[in-house]
């Protein structure tokens, strides 16, 4: 098993512990998920949620549909048709896939799973799907909120799924350039801690960095944690090598380039419909050994965004810029009395930024926040930041545990200009909290933070709680999830700012999507997966598009 | 004529003068062409040049090829056949487009020239020419230097040029949001012009900023002049609209958004080949208030490289970093002896820069460059950009010059990794070098200044001076073209990295780009536009594609 592989840090001379084992139906790992007492505990703060938390059901006994995939004796060796590896390949980890795994219902599994060693392996197994009539889902480490793993087609041919995690090399390390070679299904620590002895690091922290993959960001054009400058995957991309089924798909490693539409932009954000992504050089920075932050509360939401939008148009760029609504802010427990807080970050590989700090502590002062807090910056400080890192990469594991109480825990992110952005804000409390009374019957929560600004416009990450019918959980978050959809497209907001498209959000996407450009990436489509192969329903309609 | 047409700037009651009338055959405005006196003083500078210079032909008598194109009556009144504007939309601005409107070759002219008042126009342009098999040609201002407005097959329904001149428009200003909605179709100091009374601007500089739109800018993913950060057009493009023969695209105007492969990034340097750009919402920023400089001398110019990249790897984001190598400086006159100079500028709309000036400088001085002198903080003092701006804008009008006293005067950009950048910049002297002589029999020069540079590698400009036989010079310029890509092919440099491919990149620009991505590509090119009347040739082989 891929999961519980373990994988020795070069220079290591001393193997590595054996890793925890990852959940077959939630996030994470099993030993960090909430034990039945704490869900239950968790339960009780929602009014209206379950007594008692769902029971997980045993991956050895689930239900799973007959294989209809026989692969040839040359491939045999990389498929598995194991129960764990197709119950645990079946869904991403959307709320309504972690309840639909704990229902037991996995009639969307996949045949088989294959674990290709080598970009060879992953060409001849899109060299037999194509020939075979057999759907190929590419698999990093399956974090999609969105279905982006999840074939829901009846292909007669059967499904594979393809998980890249034994592709997981750091191949070539150009310090001088600070770029590195890296194959597509590295987990992000994995990646990190190969790059640590150079000095280095992609720092592109997602808050699935544990369990996602290079080649899962580059796929779905991945935001990271860092609010400013470069935090999307796109930008840190030097080049691309994706297999396509007419043939492997190599970029030129420039740090930049005028010649033609680019061809990276293409396979950026393709979420494995057009190929599949086995390395890229990706660009680097020096790991940053300055670090300052401060927090700054406001009475007013509307006055914190105005200092947010100066902050994101001041030129300072810091790496941190995340406003917490009063609703996100009380959860959080960072403020109370409906008070919105914004946490600011400086970081530098080269110099001090306290002075940076002290620019950024002006302007938001200015727009009527008062200091709340701060770290200095001395090298290595980073404890307010390690402790909100740790906060950060927790939620999902309580997201889980509210699934286990039949609560629906949604979040949806978006990005809009700034000046729709109050509309937007406004829009989201007023329509989307009337739906989700009507839907569950209760108030509900939501709340919002900006997890990442722009010159021209905020992302907004909105969270919605709000108990759920037991056993109608999965149809409830769907009313709502739609509901959230037409609010965005009614504002002007984009669909997904970074969770990808996927199935979930076609209805919204194929809105966005201008018609042209949809008839040019079909014609694409068609031009690299003529058998249709690659995801059918993600980005694409149809069998064959 | 849309060039002598005066445009008053917004909120102006005074009508500005008549601007000066454009040049047909080369740079600019006619009025700062160089006379004939100063073309022979700047030839007698080049051991090898002529003694006299090329008269410059008589528009009203140059021979064009009779007009294939009938335009229906009700597209007739946006339609010229003029042998002026003809002439002058024969061609774009490369040293060959030069030379051969010096000779009066125009067979390539288009049969006519449509100017367009509004987006309807182009929409009605696009349909007649697909129904009538006639090429359309996208022509901004006419700064190709690379034949991208020059169409040279012999499509029998003939060639009209598509002039956008007319769509010149600040349609919207954001201010919230710093962006703005523009017709593509607007010059550089226009649109600046728009902009300023906001306190904003584009901060988009090319060399051609004068003779440039926007849209040509869009279509060939213009490089900016400032060095670091937010410089390509790409970057700073929010939404854009598309006149496509397949019908009009428009993205959503968003900060960020991770639906799906950008389609934005499809038009972005499409080059006319996939439909015609009329408007985009941009980016803006608020106008710089504090600007500082300081140059920097070098004995050795790969001490100076390894400076250049201590500063763009220090985070600390320079609007100026340009390296002149010895025989740049010599030539500008700001440095002798074999040294090289590295200017450096800093700017900020809302902070004094001296700070950040002063840790470059730290930066710089560690990697052994001596200071030799700046500019300081004080609001609006950019006395020494102004300058260097004034010579940068200048150099077209020298080169024109060059050409007419039979001097090869070509350029030629990349970019490439810093771990290749020491062996392209030799191979390049020692190679095009070699073939310099080989082709002209003097020694020539050949110059390299760094335009911009990214934290994994820089963009070198080269130049190259060298006689050539009069009567030869288009000649004796294609094949030190041809060698200097395969030099750049050879050392992992890209073929362009803000010139765009036209027609004269085509051989490398074919060999850059991976072959899947070209399949896809095409096809879209063939969704877009079935008939295959925008711009072939353009980075497409074929008549149809």
């Amino acid at each position: 098993m891929p999961e519980t592989a373990p994988t020795a840090p070069a220079g290591s001379a001393v193997p590595p512990p054996p890793r925890p084992r990852r959940s077959w139906w939630g996030w994470g790992t099993e030993d960090k998920a909430l034990s039945d007492g704490e869900c239950a505990a968790l339960g009780a703060l929602v009014p209206g949620a379950a007594a008692t938390p769902l029971p997980v059901p045993d991956v050895r006994s689930v239900e799973l549909p007959k294989p209809r995939v026989t692969p040839p004796s040359s491939l045999a060796h990389l498929m598995s048709d194991t129960p764990p590896d197709r119950a645990s390949h079946t869904y991403g980890k959307a709320y309504r896939d972690v309840v639909r795994a704990l229902r037991g219902e996995l009639g969307t599994a996949p045949d088989r799973v294959a674990f290709p060693r080598s970009e060879q392996d992953v060409v001849d197994v899109l060299d037999w799907a194509a020939g075979a009539d057999v759907v190929v889902v590419p698999y990093g480490a399956g974090s999609s909120v969105v279905g982006g793993v999840e074939y829901r087609g009846d292909r007669r041919g059967g499904v594979v799924s393809l998980d890249l995690a034994g592709l997981d090399r750091v191949l070539d390390i150009d310090t001088i350039s600070r770029a590195a070679r890296i194959q597509a299904g590295v987990l992000g620590p994995d990646l990190e801690a190969r790059l640590r002895p150079h000095g280095l690091t992609l720092r592109h922290f997602p808050q699935s960095f544990e369990f996602s993959t290079l080649g899962g960001w580059l796929a779905t054009r991945a935001g990271g944690h860092y609010a400013t400058l470069l935090t999307h995957i796109d930008d840190l991309t030097e080049s691309l090598r994706v297999v396509t089924p007419a043939g492997v798909n190599e970029s030129l490693r420039v740090p930049g380039s005028g010649a033609g539409p680019s061809p990276d932009r293409l396979f950026l954000g393709s979420e494995g419909t057009l190929g599949v992504i086995t390395e890229a050089w990706m660009r680097l920075q020096d790991r940053p050994r300055h670090k300052a932050s401060a927090s700054y509360l406001f009475d007013d939401v509307k006055a914190a965004t105005a200092a947010v939008r100066a902050v994101a148009q001041s030129g300072l760029h810091p790496a941190n810029c995340r406003l917490l609504d009063p609703g996100e802010a009380a959860l959080a427990g960072v403020a109370g009395g409906g008070r919105s807080v914004l946490v600011l970050g400086v970081e530098s590989a080269h110099f001090p930024v306290a002075g940076r700090l002290a620019e950024l502590g002006a302007l938001v002062r200015d727009h009527g926040g008062s200091p709340a807090g701060g770290t200095g910056d001395a090298p290595g400080d980073d404890s307010a930041a390690g402790s909100w890192r740790s906060a950060f990469l927790r939620m999902p594991y309580l997201r889980d545990a509210l699934a286990r109480m039949s609560v629906i825990s949604e979040t949806f992110e978006t990005a809009c200009t700034w000046d729709r952005a109050e509309g937007l804000y406004e829009a989201v409390h007023r329509e989307l909290g009337a739906v989700v009374r009507e839907v569950t019957g209760a108030e509900g929560m939501i709340n919002c933070r900006f997890t990442h600004v722009y010159p021209d416009g905020p992302a907004p990450y909105f969270t919605v709680i709000a108990p759920a019918r037991r056993g109608a959980e999965a149809e409830m978050w769907d009313e709502i999830k739609s509901a959230a959809m037409e609010v965005l497209g009614a504002h002007g907001a984009t669909v997904t700012h970074h969770h990808a498209v996927g199935r979930d959000h076609r209805p919204g996407y194929d809105r966005q999507r201008p018609e042209p450009f949809a008839r040019a990436l079909r014609a694409a489509k068609h031009a690299l997966d003529p058998a249709g192969i690659l995801n059918p329903g993600v980005l694409f309609d149809g069998e064959r598009s």
